[in-house]
């Protein structure tokens, strides 16, 4: 295989191989773009260089032949006169990683050279800014010499000459720049600034290969779920210059507004420049129709140029383009990012206007970032420079006062105050104060950090990774950029973009989006997995109907016993009589009526699936620890413990060494007598009034931790006979399937036995990743989760993405056999995991009827269910 | 189906149907030996009215007619003279459940037929002792009256005539006893004492068919795994009256010594009596000897049938016979109980007879039984009567003073006294107290109960369920037939027998026992499942090697880490400094050295598996719980506590909410710097240190809780180094195969992969059942399990038991996918699973290489290993 292309030999459809600038530069090449000529040394050699350790010994020869063909065909030389031809090398991998990896321009040039360039160009001051920005970069990307010690001689002769722009330099202060900046590379690399275009050449193609495996790269990549493996490709192309005088200029456009989606050409131009200096900011751009009053001609072509490739490409576009004396070429092409809401608009706009289809509009949106539609926003216009940028963890914005300390974030807020939590990173421990703050800021960790999961999980806006912010906790001050920001100072942060600014910039509600109705029904019409919420009150569920849901797949009755429930509870636990035990239960179903009605209401029309009481008892009691804790508090202060002793020998006889193995979910109903059987009790009582009510409520019953179907068996019997007597004392036919959660291993294993006795199956898929793996996802994230997803054990969070060997092998066997054994089971997911795409792919592949999420979440999974059913047969492994 | 079959008729093969009583009776009748004529109505008839709830309606016209065949055969009227046939109903299911279910005899007597027996026997005494009987055993029996009523009533006669001995009540005095017995039965039940013959037969098979139901034959079929659904059948007989006279008589005989095993005849002969009288023990039987002087014909022929049915049976047998009026009948025969020793001695002994091939031999054994041929025992004659019999819950004998509290039995010990600790029951809170004790005696749970369970696990002798002892711990007391054991008396426990004696009996030291090495020796020639043994310690490695085992496939590293090594490795886990902590870690494994080393000497040429550390570490601190208490009484004292401080804060870095699921197993090896590293290091060292001494040393290292093959890739590689490093030392050729644990759900599902970079699997069963099952052992026993088995939620408890649809199933997966993947791959198993012969057989099934167990049960595992290859073909549930 040859080691490059020529743009106009390459295949532009193979991103693999030529990598995404590469791939845009053959693909307008073939359109018949005015690109400037050049070719694509493939990512494969990269690879080899990975694997070797080396490129490949022939590679300079077939560079050597390539640039001759270059020569042949431009009518230039490279690196001599009259017409000399100078050379770019930029890196371009698969996948899009802006600003990773390096680029080195201008070369071919040297003391000979440029005079020939002054010649060329009649334009002594174009020539030695081209020959001192070669140096420059050759010696920072190259050689590794520090920025700042160019940029101080630039610094000084500003100051010197009393102006502000570079390009106001005289060809003097440019030459005598060029010569002070190779004494400096001279200095730091003696002897290592080739004079020899074709040694620059090398040296830069080899630098860019080199950047892939960069510090920051590696970073970049791991925070995006690259693979280390790709590897990028270099393109080598002719210099066209966009400084070569008042005709020429440099600009970047997209073919509709990244921002809002809005069907309208976008861009900015600076005149007299490099590409360099629009992405540095240096001086304000003009925009595109600053362009068409200068250059009509090229704005015009331009403008052919964007339908064309957006023809082409069937999507948005981001465009580098540069004229040289009037004559415009395009440089680069890719797919724009682009808002959710810029997303969304764009993707139903072009289905409308023929461009692509609706599937294929609904594959276009990542399903994730539905969520961030919903969320307030920054303006468009910030009007003000982020002081650091980090990790887009968990969308939408903040704004709120700084604290350090997740129990200090406590306190404000119940002051009143608005407050963004900023730590080095957050652990379980700081899990209160993340969910008191309104915002969460850390330095370190990526996407998949705690903070940024927990964040995501809250719904709450999170910067993760901003790796400039020095946070010094103890102190209670973060450093950047030379700020400080301390303790009670405001700050707003993006968690969309990953910006962070100092002071508060007032916020906007988003507005509905009407494209994002349309979008979602096309992905009902695509999808069959269903989409059902988690949900246990009725406000929750009001909005995952509002997003959607077809159902509450996961009413979690836990949580209607916290607050001020759990004194009730407590007393059943701790009850020293019958009576008084019969009391506080009959208290309790009386709650938990109210509660089941308000929920069926709430989803009239539609199922909702009640589960049993899953946690163990000592949950609601304080611990042994605290007990003991409080006990010394009060010695010390002279007041009596006895009280707490008898609490504590109370709390003894239910405390268990790993709770989660223990005494809960369907063993708590086989085992404290009556606890099941008042809940089964009090949601017939509620489906009965809501029948009575002249509703349509459907109830269903679902028990937990089932690891035999004689735990079903038995338990599914208690809450017939409920249903029944129930039945009899009203005469009504009471519907009421019941079903249980697969959780355990052994209940996956044995699907086939516990089907007989149930009419449906909901993977909890987070026990039954803690059971498979035998890990705990609190201890594990504080202890070693975080550690082994740095190191890359393991590749992803199982807790995030279910796992398809393991988990996934059960989920499998468990719905075969299942269904084999009981051909009218339904089956669904509950958990985490049905809000994420590839675990949402992964469940559709395997036959789930449906899945359940967070209400936040519901929209997304219609999605990424419609997704799924879009890419069968391309994905899902199967053993 | 016929409901019945006569004795002549039926297929003595076929215990299903017919019982063991049924069976033996037939096949008896069919070898021609003189068993009183009868009909057996079958189990079939007991499921059927435990199905539908009442007998079957047909059922006694069948018995009916069967009653007039007896009389046929007989010459006999049942219920009319002049010869009247007197019959016995008597229960007898598949497996014998002694005294748990009902008889009933002397059937077929009134007012009238009393008087046809005294013409019949021409002896009033003996025909009113038969009525006697028979209203007390129907009343007793039939009706449900105490029976202490129907015995006041012959104390009262025995005390005004002033004699022991009901024999010597005068025929006048047992016509009354009779009259009086009639009145009290009207008096409770009244009516129903039948006097037609018929009624008297149908009361009686009904109360035996639901005896088969009764409470005690419940609990007992539960403690000793016998089906609920069984079924018993009822057995209706000729009487014949080892009462009738001086030339009558009745006994039981066994056809070798069931103590010891020596082939000699053994039995106990009571003249004038009825068979109850000798089970009672009301008199001092007389022996095979006597018999021979008083009835040497029907002594000569008892020799002869007892010797055709050792050769019919080939196995010693248990029978009871009556001589009436000189004729000898044989009434029933069965396989005879006895002690380990004795079954081993008549298996080895009977092989060598060529009464069975040595492969019978082996299978004649019960396994676990081994165990108790090396514990100290009580001497033959004991020469008192028990206090109570409880269940024999853990083999062998110990002498001890009585404490009631797990902490006292430990202060006790410690002050060097042998104690029995003396529990309602136990819990995990009084292992240590367990640990401390000679013995345990416990007045609640069976076989399974956890007392039983970790007696056995630690070797101790126990005796539980002994239910008529009233344990009262709060005063320290504990009562049995009116008897008080307070604290510090002396008690003596059989658990091989489950006798309870009160005071000290001097125990006697097991004999080594030739036949078992000649047993063992057969059973290794059969076995192709090796049989290793889990040993931490040179003398545990050293009576592992002397029971048999073929290596230690389970070295517990952690076991090394207690006692006074704990404060070396607290200073590794609490080091403030890098210095510190490398000086404490080199300390360990400086000590490690020397551990392995030990345990590979003591191994020499036989393998030894080191897996490497796997509890959290924080097992080797105190918890916080423990440090809070410790300071409220310091406070308390006035005392400071800063030092608890500093180490609460320590430990709360470390403390897990589960630790099961956390961070323990290879996660410390991958997270915590360099202690597997020291770990593999130190027992490479000691490798190289015994092949320099001129040893055959074979280590293996093991790597527990792997979830991913990339977790055992990244280890592996450190321990490759490791062995590497002393191999280029050294120049020596260091063969270490490096394995894993399988103990994860996700590691046996994902076994191929891991397959590719492990030499050996090692199912560690306890983790993958708490897994599988989602249950934490020690938690379930305290909170849950004990009610799960009592309540036939689970039969089995998996933990004793390998559960085969789920855990089972990983297991067999693993073994298929990871021998495919690397088909040199060695399975074994480590755990308690590895002594249990049901799991034996579960994983030769599957076609493991070895078990580990304990060094107690190697030699139970070999007998059980080469059961399991007998058995082949029959057993091993596979899916």
């Amino acid at each position: 295989m040859p080691h490059l292309y020529h743009f106009e030999d390459a295949d532009g459809s193979d991103r693999d191989l030529l990598g995404g600038k590469g791939a845009g530069l053959a693909t307008m090449t073939a359109l018949g773009l005015p690109v400037p000529p050049g070719f694509i040394i493939t990512t494969e050699v990269c690879r080899t260089a990975m694997t070797t350790g080396a490129l490949p010994d022939d590679l300079w020869e077939e560079i050597a032949g390539a640039v001759t063909r270059l020569e042949a065909k431009t009518g230039r030389t490279f690196g001599a006169g009259p017409d000399p031809l100078l050379l770019s090398v930029r890196s371009g991998s698969k996948f899009s990683m802006p600003g990773m990896m390096d680029t080195v321009l201008n070369l071919g040039i040297n003391d000979e050279v440029v005079e020939d360039l002054v010649a060329w160009s009649g334009d002594p001051h174009f020539a030695w800014d081209v020959y001192r920005r070669f140096v420059q970069m050759y010696g920072d990307v190259v050689l590794g010499i520090e920025e700042h010690r160019f940029q101080g001689v630039l610094t000084e002769l500003r100051a010197r000459r009393g102006i502000k722009d570079d390009s106001q330099l005289s060809a003097e202060d440019l030459k005598r720049a060029t010569t002070v900046f190779k004494t400096i590379v001279e200095e730091h690399r003696p002897g290592r600034l080739p004079t020899e275009p074709m040694d620059q050449l090398r040296g830069a193609v080899k630098a860019v290969f080199d950047s892939w495996g960069n510090k920051r790269a590696i970073e970049y990549r791991r925070l995006n779920a690259i693979p280390e493996t790709l590897g990028t490709a270099a393109n080598v192309q002719m210099m066209v210059f966009g400084d070569l005088g008042e005709d020429s200029g440099t600009g970047v456009c997209f073919t509709r507004d990244p921002a809002t989606g809005a069907r309208r050409y976008y861009g900015d131009y600076l005149p007299r420049a490099q590409g360099e200096d629009v992405v540095a900011g240096i001086r304000n751009a003009l925009n595109l129709d600053d362009l068409a009053t200068l250059h009509p001609d090229s704005h015009r072509q331009l403008l052919e140029h964007m339908s064309r490739l957006e023809g082409h490409y069937r999507d948005m576009l981001d465009i580098e383009f540069t004229i040289e004396n009037g004559v415009l070429y395009i440089l680069q092409t890719r797919v724009g990012k682009r808002t959710a809401e810029a997303a969304v608009r764009m993707a139903v706009a072009m289905a409308g206007e023929g461009l692509i289809d609706r599937p294929e509009a609904v594959r276009r949106i990542d399903p994730v970032s539905l969520e961030q539609l919903h969320r307030p926003r920054l303006p468009r216009e910030v009007g003000r420079k982020p002081l650091v940028t980090g990790v887009a963890a968990s969308p939408g914005a903040a704004v709120g006062m700084v604290v350090f300390d997740a129990d200090e974030a406590v306190t404000r807020a119940k002051a009143g105050d608005a407050v963004i939590l900023v730590r080095p990173q957050t652990t379980p421990d700081d899990i209160h104060g993340m969910a008191a703050a309104v915002g969460i800021l850390t330095s370190q960790g990526g996407k998949t950090s705690h903070a940024a999961v927990v964040a995501r999980g809250m719904g709450k806006p999170a910067v993760t990774g901003a790796a400039r912010l020095q946070v010094d906790t103890g102190v209670g001050v973060a450093h950047a950029q030379a700020r400080e920001v301390r303790y009670g100072d405001l700050l707003t942060i993006d968690g969309t973009t990953g910006a962070v600014y100092v002071g508060a910039i007032d916020l906007e509600e988003p507005e509905t989006l009407p494209e994002l109705a349309d979008l979602l029904s096309w992905a009902d019409d695509i999808r069959h997995l269903g989409v059902m919420a988690n949900a246990d009150t009725p406000a929750d569920a009001a909005e995952a109907r509002a997003r959607g849901a077809e159902g509450i797949g996961l009413a979690r009755t836990e949580h209607m016993f916290m607050g001020e429930r759990l004194r009730v509870v407590q007393r059943v636990i701790l009850a020293t009589s019958k009576g008084a035990r019969t009391a506080a239960l009959a208290e309790l179903e009386r709650l938990q009526v109210g509660d089941f009605e308000g929920l069926l209401e709430a989803m009239d029309g539609l199922p909702v699936v009640v589960r049993l009481l899953d946690p163990p008892l000592h949950e609601f009691l304080p611990s042994r620890l605290e007990l003991e804790q409080e006990a010394l508090r009060r010695v010390r202060a002279g007041k009596p413990i006895d009280d707490l002793r008898a609490m504590s020998d109370q709390v003894a006889r239910w405390e268990e060494d790993n709770p989660m193995l223990g005494l809960r979910g369907v063993r708590l109903g086989l085992i404290v007598g009556d606890l099941y059987r008042m809940q089964a009790r009090a949601a017939v009582t509620a489906l009965r009034r809501r029948l009575q009510a002249g509703g349509n409520p459907m109830l269903e019953i679902m028990i937990p931790l089932v690891a035999t179907a004689e735990e079903l068996r038995r338990m599914r019997a208690v809450i017939e006979e409920e249903v029944a007597a129930a039945e009899k004392t009203t005469g009504l036919d009471l519907q009421v399937p019941i079903g249980t959660m697969i959780e355990l291993p052994r209940a996956a294993l044995t699907a086939a036995e516990i089907a007989l006795s149930a009419d449906f199956f909901s993977f909890g898929t987070n026990d039954l990743t803690q059971m498979t793996y035998g890990l705990s996802r609190d201890d594990a994230e504080v202890h070693f989760l975080r550690d082994y997803l740095d190191q890359g054990i393991l590749t992803n969070d199982p807790f995030q993405t279910l796992d398809p060997e393991g988990v996934g092998r059960l989920i499998r066997v468990a719905c075969e056999e299942g269904r084999m054994a009981n051909p009218g089971l339904t089956l669904g997911l509950c958990g985490e995991h049905g809000g994420d795409p590839a675990s949402i792919a992964f469940v559709r592949g395997v036959g789930l009827d449906y899945v359940s999420c967070s209400p936040p979440r519901v929209e997304g999974a219609r999605l990424a269910a419609a997704q799924a059913e879009l890419n069968t047969g391309e994905t899902v492994d199967s053993r």
